[in-house]
């Protein structure tokens, strides 16, 4: 039996159900465009903890326990819970983990650390590797700024391409059948360096990979970006999401090299109009 | 077809082959009693880079490199590279995931990452979900000190009970067929956290998850200790591991919570002893 398509995707043939999930952010996120759609948006974003690192594991928590919830299910009839983090050591998931005392199996990916760990848990229920997994993620704006950028309290000025990192958390509850969404295949992703170094601007060090998962999904499975409704990326940024799109509509034709090319061009001339737009917003709004 | 075995174990039908491997090591693993056993055995444990970083992101390519050599496979053969490291954000592991250009699955497990990378992909060979494999893992002494206890360079004291962190990096050929040793199950842990908060003796925070797991593969296989001609645990030191072994020994009748009531208890008294030891020698060779 084998699941392997082209080089590196898993075609699920038993299409895992996504069970329930549960979401928890805080109250930036809550004021969002999606605020209605999480399950708890917190007024504190500390929720009564004395670290941000401590509030980043309540959210986790917190997530992991609506989605059994919502399951009817209990901590016993999950066979194996995946998932990480942005932190040192996957701390927050780490001690989720002791909090829900599954079998725990962690996973590093950044941003991409949700769909990694979904992407696994599809593969062990659809094998028959598991009954239940519990696929979950978490992070924390004042937690990834402290670990990436500056502590969130020196106050430190950012560019206006700054992107910010969300504080909350996921977890969705991955069975071999029931109702809700199906997982039909997942691609695994290879490490694309173009040597952008701005923490900053971490979605364009991420587009390039992001595209080339995308293309090689379209490779491996033998289907192009029409047969999809929706394309959704993470982590990259509006501007970076753009300029994503081009390379992933021709991927057609792809040419991979020319298309990195573009992307590391795009992004140099969107970092140059972001900082003539800043120039021109502080000339127009001198110190008073 | 399922291969769960149990609540946590899997059971490979299909026994995955350990084609090649590739181990490097520094200075001081080289003097050791498996010193010969090693592949590349340094001088320098900086390997001519001029971080500790860079130097452990060098020992685990070179261990990749030697595995596929030894394998007379090239990257391109390899469907995933599975790995972490015991740094923030596995920084080793995604730079040399980077190198290798290979799909890549970061895990995250301290220092079960090795087992945990083998486990999954083991995994992915016996559900033909992959052709080849590699799985690996590494660290290094100087930058494992720098992140959970203090930077080698300040030449700090430490406990007599103390353990050290390697300074090399291992990796593993997994194939469907081939020589070579066949893994047959693999049993997903627990975190289990007995309340060890000493960073000098993260044998004595692991032993009660590594009897807990070994525990959970008995059951969940119907074995027992008798089983095998040799069980083998890592990252504990040489009190802790046979504290484990009563424990594990007595599995037939596992009483979970009372093995580890006697482990803590175990731990206490070594430390106590190691302290009074400490004291005596102290006191048998007073400052000059």
């Amino acid at each position: 039996m084998t699941i392997l398509k082209g080089h590196q995707s898993w075609l699920f043939r038993d299409k895992p159900a996504l069970l329930s999930s549960g979401t928890v952010v805080g109250p930036f996120e809550g004021r969002g465009p999606l605020g209605r759609d999480f399950d708890i948006v917190h007024d504190d974003s500390l929720v009564g903890q004395d670290s941000w690192e401590k509030a980043e594991r309540t959210y986790l928590e917190e997530a992991a326990k609506i989605a059994l919830q919502k399951a009817g299910m209990t901590q016993d009839q999950i066979s194996f819970y995946i998932g990480g983090d942005l932190m040192n050591q996957i701390t927050s998931s780490s001690y989720a983990a002791r909090t829900l005392a599954m079998p725990y199996i962690g996973m590093f990916g950044a941003c991409s650390t949700s769909m990694e760990s979904l992407a696994i848990a599809s593969y062990l229920i659809s094998t028959g590797g598991a009954k239940h997994v519990l696929a979950g993620t978490c992070s924390h704006n004042s937690t990834a700024e402290k670990q990436f950028r500056y502590p969130t309290e020196y106050g430190s000025q950012k560019p206006p391409y700054a992107q910010y990192t969300v504080t909350g958390a996921g977890a969705v509850l991955v069975a071999s059948e029931g109702d809700g969404p199906r997982v039909a295949a997942a691609t695994i992703g290879r490490v694309v360096d173009m040597g952008i170094t701005d923490p900053f601007n971490m979605g364009a060090a991420m587009a390039p990979a992001a595209v080339d998962t995308i293309v090689s999904h379209f490779r491996d499975l033998g289907v192009g970006p029409d047969h999809y409704d929706l394309i959704v990326t993470g982590g990259l940024g509006e501007g970076r999401a753009r300029a994503c799109q081009r390379p992933v509509r021709q991927a057609s034709h792809p040419d991979a090299q020319d298309a990195f090319s573009r992307l590391r061009h795009d992004d140099l001339r969107l970092r140059q109009a972001d900082g003539a737009g800043r120039r021109q917003r502080l000339a127009a709004a001198p110190p008073s």
